[in-house]
């Protein structure tokens, strides 16, 4: 495997069914809110998944290991990650080769089933590269911060990963609305500090909350992060979870973080 | 006492500091969720204070009892709801005697301080009854439910009370942006089935949420309620406070329920 691996990077195992990533220490790596996400969505059999801002292309990578989707596309702006993304997916041999250019036009090419395909491209310019309501599942893990807060150098990657320095939510959630079939489910983890702007934006685009779970790191202490989806055009009705704690009072994680890891959840 | 007790009213005492409540087993009864609103409240110091749909009058007296605000109104639109309010006030010897006609034209006379005036009228006529922006801070207990869920019966106080039959969550949310004050605060119990439509009606009326905490009946449960505290044109960032559990694993309340109404919160 070492013809996929460049300088610095290594392997890490994902830990279900084999499956492998490339990382970069340099780069974004994934976290834990990445590995809850793609356990807290729910995917039905024979759905085209798409993720956006997929970066190391975790999310797809844990979809596929678990069988959830019938085919997967992430779309990354950062030449850097989809490159790193697209050698992970030929590691766990479910890249879609033949269709790996670096400018993405409009595609329309469907990916084979049990296969991934990672598209260079703007979220911004979704029209120009896929067609309207072609999947059933959209999930993201966009960047937390505004694109004002914290230090701001645009040319690191990091940044990029983290601040909303090419894109905002609202790209985000316009984009899904816009890649949604009628009742397809859009998936997505951020921080509890959006939720107002998320719930707006979310009913603005008609995508309708459905299902909520806020993280906490352990009872009694502040959720941060919050796990939500959204059905384009569903009905008024939320069900939120109960708050999911990460760690219990002895330090170690809570059994019920770890059913969401085994996807007992 | 016993003239200001009607046909099948109780006096119950609230707990702080010798206030008491006049209730009437067949008209709606006060909840821990208004008892936990008035602890969520942050009302600053001076602050005039309007509860809208305030049934029994449990929040204003809550409020009194603690010495949060200046002075207090209750609006409710129940005639039988009002008397047995300002009768309460009375009871409490904080009712503003001399301005308790039973309909309300234009509010202009100010509630006198440590005083509480119950005023009979309809949130969605709001603007015929009080100039804009004249309160520091609005609280609500509205009604939990839409109006063509459950049975139907609307004649009774009860259904009023629970139902969205008289009002729908728009015009409360709508009457509180009228009533406040730039910077003033809106605090509200809701259930969290409600939140999308919750958020997107506060952000719609200028109402930023910033302050949301969720109540769980005990750890691992799915959350019943959700107070939330939204301020007049604020800046975008809310802060989640821990899910409050109201039962331990004995079975009685935490100690972090007993603090919220011991008001330490």
């Amino acid at each position: 495997m070492d013809e996929l691996l460049k300088e610095n990077e290594r392997i890490d195992d994902l830990e279900v069914n084999g499956f492998r990533i490339i990382q970069n220490p340099f780069y974004f790596c994934f976290g834990m809110d990445a590995v809850l996400l793609a356990n807290f969505a729910k995917i039905k059999d024979g759905a085209r998944v798409i993720d956006l801002g997929t970066g190391t292309g975790i999310i797809p990578l844990l979809l596929a290991a678990k069988g959830k989707g019938k085919s997967w596309v992430g779309l990354e702006i950062q030449p850097e990650m989809v490159d790193l993304a697209r050698r992970s997916l030929v590691l766990n041999g479910i890249s879609d080769e033949d269709y790996h250019e670096n400018v993405a036009p409009m595609i329309k090419t469907p990916v084979p089933e049990g296969r991934c395909r990672i598209v260079q491209g703007d979220i911004c310019r979704i029209r120009e590269i896929f067609e309207p309501a072609v999947f059933e599942a959209v999930t993201s893990n966009p960047p937390y911060m505004r694109e004002n807060a914290g230090l701001k150098n645009p040319s690191d990657t990091k940044y990029i990963s983290r601040h909303e320095a090419l894109l905002c939510l609202e790209d985000v959630i316009a984009g899904a609305a816009y890649l949604l079939k009628t009742r397809g489910t859009f998936s997505m983890v951020h921080r509890p500090s959006r939720l107002p702007e998320i719930m707006e934006l979310l009913c603005k685009y008609r995508l309708e909350p459905k299902r909520m779970q806020l993280v906490q790191p352990s009872a009694g202490k502040e959720p941060n992060m919050v796990l939500i989806e959204a059905v384009k055009e569903g009905g008024r009705e939320l069900r939120m979870l109960p708050a999911l704690n990460v760690y219990g009072d002895d330090g170690k994680y809570t059994e019920e973080l770890l059913k969401y890891y085994r996807g007992e959840y």
